[in-house]
């Protein structure tokens, strides 16, 4: 976004078809206007690339020493173990963690965002339900650094720490693929979501590094929790004995004991007549019915080197500092536990 | 704390050693005043029983419609779990959620709350550590609602729900005592938390209720999860033979799943040669290696009734109504799976 230094705050007020007094507000005490209002305002500052004279260093002023998080699902293990990551280096700096859940919906993703900017706090981690969103930016242009979690942030302009995630669907089909299986369920959901678009991405990419020959199966779930892999394995469980997939990857460990939970009750066995890999390696993966087989997300690590770049670049605003944002990618790791055999061991059961 | 009419902002100044104007601050723009100034004037303000002249209904503009609830581990699924069902309440009014870990720490609780106030957010829940908060009453003081979670606030004068630990305690001995044990280990800890203390009270009613015979063996853990249930296994296999319970009581499920996974290291079966029950009744444990039998609380209800009793007093402050405190109480419910059997099924094996 390319600064235009001949726009002035009067064009974006003309704009907006608002006061002076307005447009000031909406930067400096956006509490003060409704939110209609703000949303042509910032509408108009995006379109015109206006920088208030204000410094980001000045905008920080009244800051307070508290760094946000906004997950995706607060009740996914995978998020507390990450914000305890971000807790161990907080803590340490004087900064007190709060966490907000989006449910991984965009419009309460949003309104978080909105409501973090009102509380002016020092710094916002964020793993984003969907695309680049432009209440992010507007934290950002009020001086309160964003870092991307979960994802890459190469296209956003923002830092970022990420699990590769294209790597991680490959290593687990790889992993079904290698023990010979040729019909893979590649079970997640909704399509939305870059981690399931990404997983589907690294499966295919296990297909063709295979032969091209084994199918896979897509089902799309309509969330990541534990209910939709019940209703998945019931799902694969109604297919005709040739049709169904020998082999399910599930892209996360909620999913994969879900799935575990309806294949039993189903009668059938895993791994013998399905073998099941899930997504994470959270802690109840080690100790569930079956023992999970999962990729491991280093997830403190997430936590801690995403705080890291966090207070890296509110320091940088505060002194005025030049800041060259970083994507910091982690490598996940295959985790082979009981849950998942070779194919073929036993003739499948019937549902 | 009765108020004392003759008390003036003076003599709090004057007790405080501060200026008038600090004295207001501290009042209404705590965070201009620094925190070792704040606590003696808090400390004089809680001395002489000094209220402020603004009523509690003009303290509370410019509150944010934020609820933020404060918890002891926020990887336990159980808060989370009621974290969702605050999640449903609030959002239906327009409010949002925001989370705090208080690490089971009370300084760190005490810190969260202090930037609680500062937000000037709407309203508190808080799952307390450790005794009544001063930090607390400061809150209310300024007109933000503080309703306490999972422990009974009859005592504090602080709206509550709770669900009837010493009740859980004692079913949960109760059921093990009734399976034939006589020697139960009573797994949890640290003794300063009062859902520790309740659960080990019930436990001691239920062995006076079987006739005061069995040997209830109390295993004291430094934290409520899973590593501190592996190494109580651990130190309970090393006990000779004779004197190892048969049974144990976790006092919750992080701990049972630990406690699973250290016998099973160790080569010991559950429920064959030791009977396992947890606590809570997180979804992971019906999915766990044995699924465990575990005490449910209504994880989900006691969120949504929390947020109720605190948007009622919201309320009630906001239109200067009389408000009557209120402690809503849940009782648990035994739920029964594989991971408990009668006693003597199989001889011990050696550890």
């Amino acid at each position: 976004m390319p600064r235009r230094s001949s726009t002035s705050m009067k064009d974006v007020a003309a704009l907006a078809g608002v006061s002076l007094g307005t447009v000031s507000n909406v930067v400096n005490s956006p509490a003060l206007v409704s939110a209609a209002t703000r949303d042509r305002v910032e509408v108009a500052i995006q379109k015109l690339g206006w920088v208030p004279n204000e410094s980001a260093r000045q905008l920080r002023a009244g800051r307070s020493r508290v760094i946000s998080m906004v997950v995706m699902d607060i009740s996914n293990p995978f998020f507390t173990d990450v914000l305890r990551g971000v807790e161990d280096e907080v803590h340490d700096r004087g900064y007190h963690v709060q966490a907000s859940n989006s449910a991984s919906q965009p419009e309460r993703e949003s309104e978080q965002l909105r409501v973090l900017e009102q509380q002016r706090v020092g710094g916002v981690l964020l793993a984003p339900v969907g695309g680049p969103n432009g209440r992010a930016d507007a934290l950002r242009r009020r001086g309160i650094p964003v870092v991307i979690v979960d994802r890459a942030g190469d296209e956003t302009g923002y830092c970022s720490v990420s699990v590769d995630d294209v790597e991680g669907g490959r290593m687990a089909t790889d992993h079904l693929l290698g023990l010979g299986h040729t019909s893979v369920a590649v079970v997640g959901g909704p399509g939305t979501l870059h981690q399931v678009r990404d997983r589907r991405l690294g499966a295919e990419i296990a297909r063709g590094q295979h032969g091209g020959t084994a199918s896979l199966l897509t089902v799309t779930t309509p969330s990541m929790e534990a209910a939709s892999g019940v209703a998945a394995a019931d799902q694969l469980v109604s297919l005709p004995d040739a049709e169904r997939p020998t082999a399910v990857f599930a892209m996360n460990d909620l999913l994969a004991i879900g799935l575990l939970q309806g294949f039993v009750t189903h009668g059938l066995r895993v791994p013998d007549d399905v073998a099941l890999i899930g997504y994470d390696d959270i802690s109840f993966a080690a100790s569930a019915a079956v023992p999970l087989s999962s990729v491991r997300q280093p997830r403190a690590d997430l936590g801690r080197r995403a705080a890291e770049l966090l207070f890296e670049e509110m320091d940088a605003v505060d002194h005025d500092l030049a800041h060259e944002h970083q994507s910091v990618r982690f490598t996940p790791e295959l985790v082979v536990r009981r849950s998942t055999a070779p194919a073929g061991a036993k003739a499948p059961a019937s549902g």
